[in-house]
């Protein structure tokens, strides 16, 4: 059974947005419902939901809740545009529901203008319809990457919980698995929330592919030992230059894959890419709680008094990366000019 | 003031082995009183009392412990050598004690035979005190290598937990700090068992350093940003090739260190070097239970049915580490022509 990580519910259960709450996996499958922009933005700052694509998706239909509830759409969008700061899909996905909202709200015609929440909840829809093509389609691209045979490592968790289809990264894992190229998943456990060890090794076990769950720390003796053919992850923001942020650990692996001369390979879909952004150098790392790292469900760990260096994410400039795979193409070598041919403008 | 992990009691007292429980560190310092033998083994199969040099100098008292309350003296030896197998230190602190025991009790004057409990407490004191010499030598023939301002990254637990003085690497991090060149002590927080988070940090906040734990898997854009000056960590064994196996995560942090043209040190004593043990290669890695990746604390984080791989150390090859801190000398650069001047038989 495919799983589900974000639901939207019309009336009369709705209008509201379903959640698998995935600060509770795999101990347990939790539904959580968002009647309200607020409660929303909340669960996307306790992971709840995350993920990049799985982020433009939520921002996206929070605004059409905003709208069916009639509330104020513009502020709505704005709030969950911060709700993370170093997610960009967040507010890429709130704006595009956002401005058919507007668009239809500003039509001469009162019958468009009357269904602007419709209109919002539409974009939000097609949204989340073109992630899963996308899904699809770069699995397809990515596969041409993955040798026989493949011991694949990757890191955090980017498969059906992060997006409206198989996923990023995973999802290559899981079409190399079904063309009988996989050998192994090492799934680095992804230190402080263990999204790989409790997500992505829960997705595949449901998936039932071969795999074992590691230390993050562990990756590079794994490496030495010719045990890892080739590592891919997502992006959360992919910067003009191809500099790409990621969950903390990934620039690591990348500087590791490249000692070991392992293909160092990011999945993602365009979306990710921040044209506006000219490089890694000026992206916002998110710092995050020190109890992440000095608690764990709620087991002190570290002594009293003892402080955290909890970032987020990582940048991995772009010559420390293989290839870049999106639903249009495969970026390589990852230029800015190869990256180019992706911009809108272009 | 200062930790002491392992503490002879005299009579009336004793003849006792008082041990800080490290089970319970850093939530609560709770001293455990050995009174016979037994109790002293439980206590070190329990973790209670560990690391290599420490345990070496626990088996040593041991035999002292069982020698003043008369007891059979080598099924005490035998029966400490055996309570953690690997631990190759544990038999030979045993054995050195055993070995001062009875070559008094076999001399033919009678007022040294009497004393041959004496002997073997003789015996163990001059390990601890020769341990906790070497600490201060490494540290003092260490600072040569630490800039001023420095922030210095640590990975594991190595320091007064771990031996009779203030530690290896850490004992450098100490003395780094008394000279006022140390900003910052970044430690790693060493999964899967967290030695770093819970035991370094524990003795960091002790000494009042500045310090921050970190998962291990930040190091790299810590690194990246320029906030490390100098790696330091210590050793389990280090072969005649200069190969250093250690916790796992060591070999990771080298390679990030070379990456950034970060100085990386190795503080370890003589007694680490295992001339018989040519290269790296030659190191038997210990691979631990799955459980420690998939459970913490009894509590379950990967789901059910998912493995894991978990090798308790890596091999870091000489070319990484830009020296090897001893207590008679600072090898740099580490080769096996530098390294032999250390053999016991040249």
């Amino acid at each position: 059974m495919s799983i589900v990580a974000l639901r939207w519910l019309d009336p009369p259960a709705g209008p509201a947005i379903e959640l698998l709450d995935q600060t509770r996996l795999p101990v347990s499958e939790t539904a959580l419902t968002c009647t309200t922009v607020p409660s929303l933005v909340d669960a996307i700052r306790r992971l709840v939901v995350r993920g990049a694509p799985l982020l433009g998706i939520a921002g996206a239909y929070g605004v059409a809740l905003a709208a069916a509830r009639g509330d104020d759409v513009t502020a709505a969008a704005q709030a969950l545009a911060q709700a993370r700061p170093t997610a960009v899909n967040l507010g890429w996905g709130a704006r595009r529901a956002l401005g058919a909202y507007l668009r239809a709200a500003a039509d001469p015609d009162q019958e468009v203008q009357r269904g602007a929440a419709r209109a919002a909840l539409r974009e939000a829809r097609s949204i989340a319809d073109a992630d899963e093509q996308a899904c699809a389609q770069m699995a397809e691209l990515g596969l041409a990457l993955v040798p026989a045979g493949a011991r694949i490592l990757t890191h955090c968790n980017t498969g059906s919980l992060v997006t409206a289809g198989e996923g990023t990264a995973f999802g290559l894992v899981l079409a190399a698995h079904r063309a009988g190229l996989l050998t192994m998943c090492w799934i680095d456990e992804t230190r402080p929330l263990l999204q790989g060890s409790r997500l992505t090794a829960y997705e595949a076990g449901r998936a039932g592919l071969p795999h074992k769950v590691l230390a993050d720390s562990a990756a590079a003796s794994l490496m030495a030992a010719g045990q890892v053919d080739l590592v891919v992850v997502g992006a959360d923001r992919i910067t003009a230059d191809g500099s790409v942020a990621n969950k903390v650990g990934t620039y690591g692996l990348a500087v590791l894959a490249r000692h070991h001369q392992v293909p160092f390979v990011v999945v993602a879909p365009v979306s990710t890419i921040d044209f506006g952004t000219a490089d890694g150098a000026s992206i916002p790392i998110e710092q995050r709680p020190p109890e992440e790292i000095t608690h764990l469900a709620g087991q002190r760990l570290a002594p009293a008094g003892s402080d955290a260096y909890n970032p987020a994410f990582d940048v991995t400039p772009p010559g420390l990366i293989t290839a870049i795979v999106t639903e249009s193409g495969v970026i390589q070598p990852v230029t800015r000019g190869n990256l180019r041919v992706l911009s809108p403008e272009t």
